[in-house]
């Protein structure tokens, strides 16, 4: 049985859990793969740190001119996050005749097109089956396993930190800059939260979802966003006696042959898949014309979930699967028909409006004139009486009917604009 | 651009879907694959019958020496169902040098030794995505996309005709008889339904998935099943005041070395994604060492989720995906590491039993001492007075600590045997 040697870029988290899996499941790489599969550089930016895992000596190098050299490992394993160097080394591991795999979905994100055309100017394959949902191989499932299908709709949870979140403020009442300290103490959360809290991170994985699924080309700072950070434990509240539990959701639709993306805070139905996804855990709903609805869950993130997804993409690139369906697909490629993004604002839902208004005579009339001006109707509302602050400002939560986004957007704009309101309004989607 | 020739043999409803797709998706169908796949053969058993699709004169006929002569036509779709003449079929398909494609089954859980070998001999690939769980890609994502992972258990919903009529039971109260003709009525059921009821096609798919999964040789009529005729809607009751769902759940658990399958109703607590799985809707829950636990949920049957399966078989297949995975996988073969099989009676979970006995002091001791006795505890307890008959049989149920099988059945068997026990008693598993 032959030995194929396998380079590996980063020993963080995932890494570690790569390096793990091809040593303790060595026997089961044989049997799916034909091979031996031998992990023969590794390399750092710091080889003096400790490290989780023990490697044979010798195998940490700290830059990648050895494995650059090494003509006879032709797959290279890229766990290196952020922009700069992941995108030189991606280069130059491309151009030295290696085959990639990689979980950085930002590199993606953002020199998708010079990367893929690298590959295939030198005749090889990129797989990226990590960079999105984790565990979930929801990236071979859109680009193999549903080929049969036009696809019209997908509705991802695809940030666990948020999700982990938001399940504290559900199940325990949480306010976020609470939950938020409880994520990051965990390790659920980064000191710095930002692209996971606002949305961005998702936006990045939507648009590689939305490019292999749809044909999208969409740049991701390009997607509308809203984070979670604007949602109060008053909103879990609403939402849940309004039947909903609230996600953040990343979602493209395609409606007349236009494709809309968006991310933010969602309403769903308890009792549907997405509504039930708790805790770390990603998700994805798809809608295909021949298999109607399907769904998937599973762990978003963390050493070996991460890891599963990295590993059958080193299996798939060894054993020639990897290369059919890169050579296939001409992703970030411009032969491929790329279809046309929608005007998100022409989109049309239910919505979840919270208003925080003066307790006066008058000001629900004043309300619901902004919103029947802009064809907004009602379909339930709900006030409570403020308990802490009697004749303080309170809060109106209503359900609409379907409306278009734009219509949503000039009447929360026109009602914040108000002397009545004591602050911003909130207006979220609500999922079918 | 070169044309692919696809023969097909059997145009029931999965057979006119897959028609129908590769007819009305042929522009998708050449981008998956580089080349227009031409429906070249058609084969059916009755050239007079009526059809649901609109297909090119000559194209339909009445034998498959046609299909078998073409020597260009390397791709077969065998949906045809039953054993015989699809076991004779199939093998001349093979022995003819095609590539084989088919959704059944009863087929490869009765003969997948017999053609898996035929094929290896003449170097052709089987696929078999749309056998097992409808439009889910079960298949592909247990023989490829989790190639990291050791599986350590697999909990399936694979029967939807079971989950349609349960989920009539417990949404609406129905008995299961008026439930089954509301699923015959809606073309859920067949007229004769035994093998959905009794759990047997559930064992059909079982047995595939733990070959395919696990390595486990089971013949299915081993599998230990019970069926869901002997729910009544009390028991949808109870389940529910014990905050679970009673669904047909086929399961395969491995346990120091050795795979325990099954499929009984059992008790799926609410919230957990099996428990919401409603309608028709299939389902499955895997554990990997890497992955941890991973869902899918989605159509079951029907002409078009059926069809998507097929036809990315067929994609596959064209392309060279199928080639690589089936040489590798060496399925039914004496080359894959067999599984032994454990003792389902070794097996331990928390059981809900359910015991109709007379209304006579000392009963409730006499059934917990026949409990004790067998080293089961009760967890939780719960007796109605009988609204109709009073003084006549009543219902206790009952769920216990953990405990193995083996002991709960022994217990059963005492308790059946008492002279106040006045109808079968009822022992399902309850999932943790």
């Amino acid at each position: 049985m032959s030995s194929i040697r396998i380079g590996l870029i980063g020993l963080g988290t995932v890494g570690t859990g790569v390096a793990r899996i091809l040593i303790e499941n060595a026997e089961l790489m044989r049997r799916q793969t034909g091979h031996t599969l031998e992990l023969r550089h590794v390399v750092v930016g710091d080889t003096a740190k400790a490290r989780q895992i023990e490697l044979a000596p010798g195998l940490i190098r700290g830059d990648i001119e050895a494995l650059i050299a090494d003509t006879e490992c032709r797959i290279a394993v890229l766990l290196v996050g952020g922009l700069e160097p992941a995108r030189s080394i991606a280069l130059r591991l491309l151009t030295a005749g290696k085959d990639l795999i990689t979980a950085n979905k930002a590199l993606l994100a953002e020199h998708g097109t010079e990367l893929f055309e690298a590959a295939r100017l030198h005749g090889r394959s990129i797989a990226f089956e990590a960079s999105v949902a984790g565990g979930i191989p929801i990236i071979t499932n859109m680009s193999q396993c549903l080929s049969a299908n036009q696809l019209s709709g997908l509705s991802g949870i695809l940030n666990g930190t948020t999700n982990f979140i938001l399940t504290c403020m559900d199940e325990k009442g949480q306010d976020y800059g609470v939950a938020l300290k409880e994520a990051q103490h965990l390790g659920y959360a980064e000191a710095d939260p930002t692209m996971d809290v606002d949305g961005s991170d998702a936006a990045q994985k939507l648009a590689i979802l939305a490019h292999l699924g749809f044909g999208a080309r969409a740049y991701w700072k390009d997607i509308p966003r809203l984070g979670i950070d604007c949602l109060s434990p008053l909103d879990i509240a609403f939402a849940r006696e309004l039947g909903c539990r609230i996600k953040l959701i990343a979602s493209a639709r395609l409606d007349q042959g236009s494709l809309a993306l968006g991310v933010s805070p969602a309403l769903v139905r308890l009792g549907s898949p997405l509504a039930e996804v708790r805790q770390a855990f990603n998700a994805v709903a798809l809608h295909g014309d021949a298999v109607g609805q399907l769904f998937y869950q599973g762990q978003g993130a963390g050493e070996k979930p991460t890891a599963s997804a990295v590993v059958a993409d080193i299996v798939d690139t060894v054993v020639g699967r990897a290369q059919i369906t890169f050579n296939l697909l001409q992703l970030w490629s411009e032969n491929r028909p790329a279809v046309p993004l929608a005007d998100l604002s022409q989109t049309k839902s239910r919505f979840y409006i919270r208003l925080t208004v003066a307790d006066n005579p008058g000001v629900l009339a004043v309300i619901t004139g902004i919103l029947g001006a802009h064809l907004i109707s009602i379909a339930s509302f709900l006030q409570k009486e403020p308990a802490d602050s009697p004749g303080g400002p309170v809060t109106l939560v209503m359900m609409t009917h379907v409306a278009s986004q734009a219509a949503a957007n000039a009447a929360i704009k026109a009602i914040d604009q108000l002397p009545i309101t004591s602050a911003r309004s909130l207006c979220l989607p609500v999922m079918d």
